[in-house]
């Protein structure tokens, strides 16, 4: 690799010193305390629910060789999409992980006469993608996801969408579970002679659209092309016109809450004449009925074959989570969220290490996107990262006396420090507020003289201040303060916690 | 970077198929469930002592930019010492952070006007160092660190001491930290009158082999050197006679258990012509008194000027924590852990980026380092994960009635699954071994019929097995398996896992 110079480099031998600009690296970003407590609020209780489910805990590297990584990106459609790759020392590839499913694969092929089989694991840890950074759009980010390698069964598939249900719920997020299968698609397609590449993701991208332009423009998009608001013109599928209307039949067989038996009873109809496309609905039936068992309820997980959800990497079922909390960003303008969580059977992942095909199933809730969207719905007030009990510093002297209470605070539960900078009383209680600390306490030579401590209640006292507009006032009133014997000081903080 | 060759490889359409190998890169391991159970119960634990000490979790990225690391390796003793850098479209040079420090420097210098001071911050995750990987020593681990950014108060080093002392304590891992000041040695060295860097190096390297070598070789290692018993000569300090006696007198004034007062009462008559080593002195005495007031034990933190830490990157006060367990590898011969966490006071690493001095103390448990040291000594067996129940899969036609049963068992809290698999009874038996459970629960026909479950308690089935010799027998005997009323099937599951 060779790159070392930052490494030997003596800045405080240079003529000039070398002064770095402090900033994190494009499309990464610094997390405080508020959203990592969400982050992992999401990843303990999902992970709960994978052990529950007899799952157990994978990690695996953050690097894996690039060729054992390979061409399996999610969704090719997306071509920007890279990777964070480099040259060990050995000369060989390495890159980071872009995904959590890539690094099974290959941890799979190598262990796979050892392990139990069928195989569960869930992980979780931050994936990298070496795309164009925008808002919103990081470069790391984190996903938690649980998978079952060496199984073909559909009810493996339920079962993955059975603990995405489950995770949502013990999350409190309102998420409606979408579910396809890539063998309807490609029933459909070669039931009407769709056999050419471009032809056929020209249909998908067409139903793709079904959200967002209702079955006319889906419609058109099937046909010659579609031509928007503003005058521009997108290219359609060609299809001729008797193939439209069984695609148009095909996408609708979802749209009115029809129940999941209900779905598959209508697209037997569409896909009669594939064997392939009934296959999948058989794949459908045996879900519905795992899921039913289970006790999925009929809106919580839904058939809907207009889920195209990265076609050339999944080989079956395919499921997508789709969040039904109104977002709004800060402006107030409503934000689509979109996908916060997907996945789907892809049969032949292992298959490229071993040249045996290798059945397997998973999913994988996007961890930071589900904070970014429970950030902007304010759904997490309560996981608000409550700060601690600050104890003021008036004397050198006393340090060890603070330090006493300090221990005492934490015995009892209760999070306490001793300021530790150099400033005055004024900017101790800033200090305080910043941290949100629930109360202040003093010490000074007048309470330890007489066993006492003083108490400042911040938020009590920040309300109480609000109402008083002299200044003379507010210093004699001195507002949520009170002194009292030492012995009574953890309960009286305790109270002002609990308030 | 231009590196794309193997994600537009199109695998399946070449004439031979590639396959690459499925393994690790060089230096970077997979983590199974124990040693997964093993960390995250170091990072909680250590989390929760943190957060009751009022410090606030933030995350940086993993990359930082190489000019933002910079030279400040912990320790530019050890020169092999790398990272793992790439260039990103932009040219820019990101590399990986090899601590959790060097990227707190950055945050504070970019954060500095909005943030409480001091500053006191806790973060865990992997860093990674690219480093010739060998047996125990990976190129990707673990740490969880609490720095506090913006004191000069020896109070905050003793805070972070006795955070590392409860850290450890609870998780009842037998520690001792040793504590040593650099003003301490920068005093002895320049009353001594050695002020070129290459003696000073070699007076240091003199004293920290004090624990292997004793009072006799660190003598002859000051001096003209000593010879080891295999004949090999080490060249030593070439101090002259006269200063050697005062490193002595230095390097043992903690070497009989003595107290931490009694140590800075023999330090200071050596040090008494140094006003830097009085100085270092005076922080000790300071820290002593917190230590105390916050009821840290003599012989739970130590001063001993013998310790020798990273010592171009601390400035002051450096403490070591030195794992009190006997560990022993596969073979039984013991293995020296060293240190399992360490830190100290380190004022110039934000003046990087600010040009002004910003004094900062912390410390960093090595979690990764640990969670191998506690797999030595056995200690965790209580974490090893238990497996889940696993229903019998007998007939395709019942599995939602598997599923059934199998959700009952997770609502009343125990883990369970399906086998999900397509194999016979036997194999079914051995998936559940391997996976640890605890019982496998079987509903086949009959048992539906009446309305019965057949369960198999999975570690008596082991115990009787091995007392029955004769296949027959041990056919009829059924070991540990018993048949009940389906409404007392949780019941006995519980018995059974908490038996």
């Amino acid at each position: 690799m060779g790159y070392r110079a930052p490494m030997t480099q003596d800045v405080q031998d240079a003529d000039k010193p070398f002064r770095p600009e402090a900033r994190a690296p494009r499309g990464f970003a610094d997390k405080r305390s508020h959203t990592i407590a969400v982050e992992r609020r999401l990843i303990n209780t999902v992970s709960a629910v994978y052990e529950a489910h007899g799952f157990e805990a994978l990690q695996t590297p953050a690097f894996e060789y690039a060729d054992a990584l390979g061409k399996f990106l999610p969704d090719s459609d997306r071509p920007n999409v890279g990777v964070f790759a480099l040259q060990d020392d050995d000369d060989q590839w390495m890159a980071l992980r872009y995904d959590l499913t890539a690094p099974l694969a290959r941890f799979a092929a190598q262990n796979w006469e050892t392990l139990p089989k069928p195989f569960r694991r869930y992980a979780f840890g931050p994936v990298w993608r070496n795309e164009k950074p925008g808002p919103g759009r990081l470069r790391e980010f984190m996903q938690c996801d649980a998978d079952i390698v060496g199984t073909d069964r559909p009810e493996a598939d339920a079962e993955i969408i059975a603990m995405a249900v489950t995770g949502f719920k013990a999350l409190d997020i309102p998420v409606r579970i979408r579910i396809n299968n890539r063998k309807l698609l490609n029933g459909l397609l070669s039931s009407l002679g769709v056999t050419e590449a471009p032809q056929q993701l020209g249909v998908l991208r067409a139903i793709d659209k079904m959200d967002r332009f209702g079955i006319e423009g889906v419609r058109l998009l099937l046909g010659a092309g579609r031509k928007d608001d503003s005058g521009d013109f997108t290219k359609g599928a060609q299809l001729p016109e008797a193939a439209i209307q069984p695609v148009l039949d095909f996408v609708s067989a979802a749209h009115d809450g029809a129940t999941r038996a209900e779905v598959v009873a209508r697209l037997t109809q569409v896909l009669a004449a594939s064997p392939e496309g009934l296959a999948g609905l058989e794949d459908l039936t045996r879900i519905d009925v795992a899921l039913n068992a289970m006790g999925v309820a009929e809106d919580a997980a839904v058939f809907d074959p207009g889920v195209v959800r990265g076609l050339e990497y999944y080989t079956g079922p395919v499921f997508e989570a789709e969040l039904l909390l109104e977002t709004r960003d800060e402006k107030g303008n409503p934000v689509a969220f979109g996908s916060v969580g997907g996945g789907g059977r892809y049969d032949d992942l292992v298959a490229r290490f071993t040249g045996e095909r290798t059945p397997a199933t998973g999913f994988s809730f996007g961890v930071s996107r589900l904070a970014a969207a429970l950030a902007l719905v304010e759904k997490d007030k309560a996981a608000k990262a409550r700060g601690p009990v600050v104890i003021i510093a008036f004397s050198d002297a006393d340090m060890g006396e603070y330090f006493k209470l300090a221990a005492e605070i934490r015995a009892a539960g209760v999070p306490a420090e001793v300021y530790l900078g150099r400033s005055g009383m004024k900017a101790q209680m800033k200090y305080a507020d910043r941290r949100l600390s629930p109360a202040a306490v003093m010490l000074g030579g007048d309470e330890l003289a007489a066993g006492t401590v003083t108490i400042k209640d911040l938020d009590l006292g920040r309300d109480l201040a609000s109402q008083i507009s002299d200044n003379k006032a507010w210093r004699e009133g001195r507002p949520g303060q009170v002194t009292l014997p030492r012995g009574e000081a953890i309960n009286h903080l305790k109270n002002i916690i609990n308030s």
